[in-house]
């Protein structure tokens, strides 16, 4: 029997709760073990006429003193519960969090706690609560070394941007949807802005390659610039916008972004729509490893926890990875990419002929031209560098005045 | 430090080993652990002059005797592998094996000693060594029940049909190439007949449910039958034919079978092609959750044992689920269903109106009646059994002499 202390009564708190409550029998069947809910830590206990009172209480150090083993953190935010997981840990206290935020930006540091005071830190519902990836690379991969990862690690962009394609949609349209389906926050700049993926990229970066990545390093650009013709385009070519999240190991240096991109309609990335999520591993010798899944939601997230306390109830030995090592970062993609390129111009039509004079012709393919200020082309096998470049030298020279570009993935 | 017994040394035994030998660095960084090979048992040493002498041995006892703490089967077979592992169970070492066919037939018997003598008996290899799926299912799942396992399991069989699809070419010319590219044995029997695929949702059934399904409770049937307007008809349809192994949990039984399948060329199943595997867990509440991998070879399979050799390192408390309890099976789908449906008749045309008044006319459509001795039609909304009943009147009024139908999937 192991004793839970759960911080926060939200919509994770309360489902963690309500798991641990349904499985006790299936635990006690399957694994003689039980799991008793000691203590609930909220603020206002008149709000929770739900629980029994003598499981609820108002004081975190009655939770440090308690002879609890495992602490859950289910707050949210930096503070307090960055505080309360170091003192969880200085206490001899496991502790598990679904908490991004905090392990993105305290993460190495608690970790190193944990390692000396030898007990757990675990965290697997901060990425994708639906795909347990982290125990995977933690246990089944280790014999591996990691090439790249590729993944949709947000649930509610990825949910604005499949109503945009299917439903002809703008984002603003699709961003309103998602907030009354509950799938998007009033205040959406976390999700939409491509900060929440990067927070996911860094940890699961870190965990596989144990190099530090802290989510500054990430290049972050989110969902909110993309058009109509964006997503038209896309449509033409048989594509889907994704934000995609990847990192690539170079021999000397991570890249590691956060970006639109590209990718084809009916590839394994094209076919993870709404809220679901997916990490691809590229593993060398043993190819790549794909994992999908509901990313998040009251479930899926309790679902994580819950495998979190089991994996604590059922290993005995505590031995969370040595400190993270410091690395070099690569700001660019290196080799040769595909990519969707958009310029604009505002003051005059744009000259195909000046604008191709800086990109090797044969390499172009016109996609869309019907507005003679708005140039949409396709270009084959030109490295990140050269095409930032080209696009710069356009810009000078006034040929343009504005631009994007995409990565064509798939 | 753990000392490791490896029986046998040919493709699994010698990749586990290699395995082993290269990231003991990384585990002495990461966990402060190394893993010490101890043993290698082989049938005759001097046919492996490439392996220090003093590591080889031909005599199991000596094994048992000595203070290894895991033993690693990599030979195969029933015979002596069974008698190696029973042994190497009660005499308290953990066991790592990749054996299906042993799992699948003596599976149970086996974790009930392990359980017995508090030792770990780990398999994650059997299924799909590119999908760490089991260990998944064990401790991250959990918490949630299981509807349903949809999976394309065998590799062999998914390389065949893929070239069939890709190529245009016959089941004999695509086993022969699977063969000459090393994806298929020269007797391929275990593989063609369903019989591989069908030990894996045997063992992956009853590590997610406890409950105790035997091959025999399977209903197998293999691709060897396969015709050309098989798939010139899923082709015309935009479907794929794949060997889908499926378990569908009733309230009251489960029912499973291998079989191949109609699914849509772009969904995720019909995207998982060659030698890759995919397992999908429908999990209710949490929604479906996805794995993909290469399903064998020497390096994943390497992989998944290091894997479980890790588990057990970093895992002191070795409970091993209880024994399963058995169940009760039911033989058909329940519920409606799409379906494929192919009618020969040998001596006279297939006369239409005959054949239609079995079946509800508002759902069947017609795909392929070039030859009027054979019949390809769809058919929505039917029960398994109504399907077969039908199709057994047709045959006794003599109106078709063949039939075989497939389940539209996805």
């Amino acid at each position: 029997m192991k004793s839970v202390a759960i911080l926060g009564h939200g919509t994770v708190g309360s489902g963690v709760y309500e798991i641990i409550e349904q499985n006790n029998k299936y635990m006690l069947k399957t694994y003689d073990e039980f799991i008793n809910v000691s203590h609930i830590l909220v603020r206002n206990p008149e709000n929770h006429k739900d629980i029994k009172s003598s499981l609820l209480t108002t004081d975190f150090d009655a939770i440090l003193s308690s002879d609890c083993d495992i602490v859950i953190e289910a707050m949210g935010g930096i503070h307090p519960a960055y505080d309360y997981i170091r003192r969880s840990l200085e206490h001899r206290k496991h502790v598990i969090t679904a908490n991004k935020d905090l392990i993105a930006e305290h993460g190495s540091e608690l970790l190193e706690i944990a390692y000396n005071y030898n007990v757990t830190l675990n965290y697997e519902a901060a990425v994708g609560g639906g795909i347990p990836v982290i125990k995977t690379i933690r246990e089944s991969l280790s014999a591996h070394r990691l090439n790249s990862i590729t993944g949709i690690l947000n649930g509610t962009t990825n949910y604005i941007l499949s109503k945009m394609h299917e439903e002809n949609i703008s984002y603003d349209e699709a961003l309103k949807g998602a907030q009354e389906a509950g799938f998007a926050e009033m205040d959406p700049s976390a999700d939409v802005l491509g900060f929440d993926a990067a927070r996911k990229l860094s940890i699961l970066t870190q965990l596989s390659t144990g190099k530090q990545l802290k989510v500054k390093d990430v290049l972050i650009e989110g969902i909110t610039n993309l058009d109509d013709k964006d997503i038209s385009t896309a449509r033409k070519l048989g594509y889907k916008i994704k934000l995609i999240s990847k990192l690539i190991r170079y021999e000397h240096c991570l890249h590691a972004f956060v970006k639109p991109a590209y990718v084809r309609s009916t590839s394994q990335l094209g076919l993870i729509n709404n809220e679901y999520n997916t990490v691809v591993l590229d593993l060398g010798q043993i190819g790549q490893m794909t994992f999908s899944g509901k990313g998040a939601g009251k479930f899926p997230t309790g679902s994580a926890i819950y495998g979190d306390i089991l994996d604590i109830l059922l290993n005995d030995k505590h031995q969370t990875k040595k400190p993270l090592v410091p690395t070099k970062i690569c700001h660019y993609a290196q080799g040769y990419n595909d990519w969707l390129v958009r310029l604009y111009s505002l003051n005059h039509p744009i000259d195909l002929e000046k604008v191709f004079k800086f990109f090797n012709q044969g390499n172009v393919q016109i996609e869309d031209f019907t507005d003679p200020h708005d140039l949409a082309f396709t270009i084959q096998g030109m490295s990140e560098t050269n095409l930032i470049d080209s696009i710069k030298k356009l810009q000078n020279l006034n040929i343009i005045s504005v631009s994007k570009y995409f990565m064509i993935l798939e």
